[in-house]
């Protein structure tokens, strides 16, 4: 039985920054992610792959809110399930193309995350999407209602959703099911679709799940190996923009949340990650990786690798292993 | 081991007629057909669920359109996978909701569906999406290169796209694992995402398969032991508008082929559900039948009922059944 890796991207992986999001930038990007996904595959791991949806989830509530004259807006949930299904194809096509026919299967499941009615996300939302904002428009938007929007430091304004804390995957079982006939599974893309537990079951709710957090539960609740938060850089950087910046390649769950604690790392972008490593290594799991896509392999393949050529490993005590197993 | 049943239900069925697709009426609606779909579980069946996307896709379109001066708008076969994943997670919370937690579970799995590129449906798009849209909308939508439009007897003119003949399910084993698991699944959601084959893997192509269509190569593929086309009507009518119509309860796929042939089920409408119905059977099927979702149940529960009280089941040959094994 091979261990499992719960791997997580960016939407910004998909949608890279500078690109307006046409069907070819998209496929392109999916391709360079689907290589990565298939070595790491390639060196034993069964993978299950989290993507985010903050670029695309912007480009269809633009959408939404252009039509709303002819076409009756969807809620922001039902907007996450779109792009379950688009990304989800997406990779699941990028993944047959690098894989052929050497798997057993990849398969895509739109995934439902259990969030709490009382999380204070709800109350302070905070996750910007969509495209920046003139005052005007900003005060258009808000006036309409089904927006709430903030000021992007200085950059301008962006509509705002909560961010709730995921509890709980709906489809834990279902993932947990193809992921044992060995099948590379995407699930909980965008972070999943946010619903609250309701009568003898749920109802979606508008939000928006960090994938990275949405991944760590979903690597908690499948027990799995290794839990790997790709982002642009190879390793954590510590005191980031300083002379004394460093790159960082072991970290213990201890001393992550200490640099967190002291705002090494902020929000919108490196802070989720650590916290979904602290998270997942405090939760019991093995090791959690922030790295490149490039170093996702060297970062797991239990070899030894010199500092410059994996990630940067978060585990919860201090030891030199010689893999994560 | 259940059997298993390939229930296939109209994009209609979910918004209605007349309706604007609001999520609250699809929330109402999808409800409703979660209650057939868990008579059917307790009757003893494995229910895989196949939903169409006509209107859903269709408002996708206008969205896409009227935005794409903002936000580049994305191929047909992306629209196809983003209703997958709307009306997928849509039907998963009315189906906890309806059947709590006495399911294993419930799953929607974002469906491929392979198709030739030399099927004729590709040089002549016959499957209207969409508005309807005056002559000038139309040139204006014809020029643009994006869409083909033609004319709808007298109504005006609208958006035409490919509806190819599905002639494999990517995912058969995935959903096989699921339903072996005890769990709903829905899935070749909107007829699932065309593809087709090319190199390693596949790719999307632009067009809307046949939901019908798709569910009969599903259940094909799963060996299903009945293929259910849900549909306004109880049961099939001949002579429909003359005064000779007729309900009838039990066809031979010769008889029902015959009628076809004559001209007897429109296309659009009762003719695609009638050819899925005879492939299925002729493809080694027990039984399709064509019917409301009220009737279901009594349809398959292999008790003794009168005409009046099920559907219009299509079998191979003329045996009187006392229910489907």
């Amino acid at each position: 039985m091979p261990r499992t890796a719960v791997v997580a991207l960016g939407g910004n992986a998909i949608t890279r920054e500078g690109q307006s999001g046409t069907h070819s930038e998209q496929a392109a990007n999916a391709r360079a992610m689907a290589a990565a996904v298939c070595s790491l595959r390639d060196a034993g791991w069964q993978v299950v792959l989290v993507h985010g949806n903050g670029p695309q989830v912007g480009n269809l509530v633009i959408q939404q809110d252009e039509a709303a004259h002819e076409v009756p807006p969807l809620p922001l949930f039902c907007l996450d399930a779109m792009t379950e299904g688009q990304l989800g194809s997406l990779l699941t096509l990028a993944l047959h193309e690098q894989a052929g026919d050497t798997l057993p299967g990849v398969v895509s499941v739109v995934t439902h995350v259990v969030v709490s009615p009382d999380d204070p996300a709800f109350t302070h939302p905070a996750k910007p999407i969509g495209p920046f904002l003139d005052r005007e428009q900003a005060d258009r938007l808000a006036a309409g209602g089904r927006w709430q929007v903030a000021e992007d430091a200085g950059r301008g304004y962006r509509r705002v959703v909560a961010s709730p804390q995921p509890l709980d995957i709906v489809e834990t079982e279902a993932i947990r099911a193809l992921v044992d006939r060995g099948m590379i599974v995407t699930a909980a893309g965008g972070g999943g679709v946010p619903v609250v537990a309701e009568g003898r079951g749920y109802r979606g709710i508008d939000a928006v799940i960090d994938k990275d957090l949405a991944a760590q539960q979903l690597a908690q609740s499948l027990d799995a190996g290794a839990l790997v938060l790709v982002t642009d850089v190879d390793q954590v950087l510590l005191d980031f923009g300083s002379p004394q910046q460093r790159p960082v390649t072991e970290l213990t769950a201890d001393e992550a949340q200490r640099h967190l604690d002291d705002g090494q790392f902020p929000e919108g972008s490196m802070g989720p990650k650590v916290r979904a490593a602290i998270g997942f290594v405090r939760g019991g799991g093995q090791a959690a990786v922030i790295t490149s896509a490039q170093r996702a392999v060297r970062s797991l393949d239990g070899e030894p690798h010199p500092d410059d050529e994996v990630g940067t490993r978060i585990v919860a005590e201090r030891v030199r292993l010689e893999g994560i197993s």
